[in-house]
């Protein structure tokens, strides 16, 4: 289903020094399926995450917010999947609490130091007995070779598993960054439904690892929509251990920056992972914006194209249906846009020109760029210089089939 | 296909003195199939409108806007089906004037004194060379009795003709209001892809006409979204004859709001078909929001729940999947919501109480309550005192067939 989208290899995803996971099929929804996941962490590593901005955040997001207000060093974190404990009142608060009681025990440490989280079925409560039953299970097999195992364990309607890694010299020292994510349905910016966990063995002051985390998502995760939908649940957490012994960075300077980079690409190879196994997915959109006076405009024109159904729809039937493109863009609430400036080009083949069809257009270029998996819509506003970049997938039978049948 | 409509009998559809309508089959897109439709309106009848707020207007709106801006009296309007004129450039604007003088030749009047109207496929030119072939043979069926063969010559998508009409007192007069309309893709209030033209034989002052056409609007084509896009095309068009002979309406007195009232029940019965109809329709589904601060804080949650891709799945599953419709509502970016304080009900049945499950809901109440084609969702925010509601349907497998096939 997934849009060339391979599992990775355990080989692929390097160990970060001062990172174990483990994992365990603790029935929470479904028998014999992995569905739980701990990640212990090195005394002294230092946690950082952006959440989900909907009202309904979850329980698990709220003791996230809660521990992580406490201080940064975090020992250890916990993910199930099949139940979002989201909708659940204080009991969800207290199964949330009981989840990091439960690590705590078995890491040896304070519950705050402990960071929970859930993905699943909304409003119904959490099996924490499930939970405290199958967390032994998780420590026993705690391992730094464990990446790609953790990967298949946070997953719920993902088809394939997601992780990225990468290596990178900070100040002569090799410094590794690996990542894991799942989606895949209720996803739109800040946040998708969407786990992502990325490492570093890094050090990094506290203050930087706050302004890093949320960089990160805005260029990588917070470009990604799936169906325009916002999880109660959503969670992107950066880990920094220090254990590479690389000094560490304490403002934005050039390390800083070839860190940012390393994080960067990691994060938004699982992003695209996200997008490329996007619920009933059959192709991979990339959105691209330029020519907007600002940053917001250039957002907000390349969401309103990957959101659009009527588009995703489109782009499901290989149909360069341009009509809908425009529509799109004429939807996205641009002041005095100048439309006879606007330009879009599919893949290659430049369809629409001073806002009408180009005059070079042929309905069988438009129809060769639009066969392929992987499409590239850009679109120039003739405006001012800024740009940005999105990712999406089509529309397809199987979103809906998916959507309707997910609890049944 | 559509949820529990049927077209109007003709008799349903009273005729309004001083208008006549006549169609014809153009072969614009497909032979042998109504797809151009014209009214003729006697003199002095006045007419106001609201138009898409798309930046991409189309060619027909722009002229609509400029024909408007001369004057309120109109002596006649054009709609083809088939062919939306957008994007057109200069051609298109040329194509819509050139339908006007046709129209304006048949009708003995400048072309300043017709609007066209045009609905279909985008950015492809216009065949006026068919139109002004087969507009003789819409003007020679003008007839007042012709309104449900004028709503089944502006069908596009639509699997039935819409229309609706109501008799009120004004001033011991008898006044008629008949409307017709058509969908039903592309759907999203500030407009739909929608054309609805509703006459009356009231006389009404033109400023107070171009504030009634605001007021009815809001109160009935903006309720109505199925999937969030708005087109380029969408207009509704607010006739006034004068030919019944009540004294003409000058203030927002008694005999405003009893127009206004007969007006709003004749466009809000269209602006349901539009939902009923929508593309791959089997639920018709109300949203309404109670205990909002204000109005726009109502309209989004309202918007949200019904635009929501993940909700609209799950209704045509009739899958009680509370979780989604919290998810909808904690993404209507309600600052400070307090998320325990909102309650919702479907159909009858409470199923959020605080924020969370309703400690009185069973599933199998749920399943009883989403079974039925016509389903209620009643949202308490407890936040204030100002109301809304939305109509919408689901979507199912048939929406993406229609929107992937349509153009094949």
């Amino acid at each position: 289903m997934a849009v060339n989208l391979v599992p990775p290899r355990p080989e692929d995803l390097f160990p970060v020094a001062g990172v174990e996971l483990g994992f365990a099929a603790a029935g929470i929804r479904k028998a014999n399926r992995r569905d739980l996941m701990l990640m212990r962490f090195m005394p002294g590593a230092r946690v950082a995450g952006v959440f989900t901005q909907n009202s309904f955040a979850a329980a698990p997001v709220q003791i996230c917010r809660r521990h992580l207000a406490v201080g940064p060093n975090i020992r250890a974190l916990v993910v199930n999947a099949g139940n979002a404990n989201c909708g659940t009142g204080e009991r969800g608060l207290a199964a949330a609490l009981a989840t990091c009681d439960a690590a705590a025990k078995l890491v040896g440490c304070e519950r705050h130091y402990v960071l929970p989280f859930s993905t699943g079925v909304i409003l119904e409560h959490l099996p924490i007995d499930r939970i405290e039953a199958a967390l032994p299970a998780c420590f026993s097999t705690l391992a730094a070779a464990h990446w790609a195992d953790a990967a298949s364990a946070i997953m719920t309607t993902d088809t394939v598993p997601k992780g990225a890694s990468a290596r990178v010299l900070i100040g002569g020292r090799t410094v590794t960054v690996t990542g894991i994510a799942k989606g895949v349905g209720m996803l739109q910016p800040d946040m998708a439904t969407m786990l992502a966990f990325v490492a570093t063995d890094a050090t990094i002051a506290p203050a930087m690892l706050r302004s890093l985390v949320r960089e990160v998502a805005d260029a990588s995760f917070n470009r990604v929509t799936v169906d325009g939908d916002t999880s109660t649940n959503d969670s992107f957490i950066l880990i920094a251990t220090g254990a590479s012994g690389a000094a560490e960075i304490g403002d934005d300077g050039t390390e800083y920056r070839a860190l940012r980079e390393a994080i960067e690409g990691v994060a938004t190879k699982l992003a695209q992972a996200i997008a490329r196994d996007g619920e009933g997915a059959t192709k991979f959109i990339t959105v691209r914006v330029e020519g907007a006076a600002d940053g917001d405009e250039a957002l907000s024109v390349a969401r309103g194209i990957a959101n659009s159904p009527l588009v995703k729809t489109a782009f499901f039937a290989s149909d360069p249906n341009l009509g809908r493109l425009l529509m799109a863009i004429g939807n996205a609430g641009i002041p005095d846009l100048d439309t006879s400036r606007v330009n879009l080009w599919l893949g290659d083949v430049q369809v629409i020109e001073h806002g009408g069809r180009a005059a070079s257009y042929r309905e069988e270029d438009g129809a060769r760029v639009m066969k392929p998996e992987e499409i590239t819509v850009r679109v120039d506003l003739s405006r001012g210089d800024a740009a940005t970049t999105v990712w999406t997938c089509d529309y397809s039978y199987d979103y809906v089939k998916i959507n309707a049948e997910y609890r049944t």
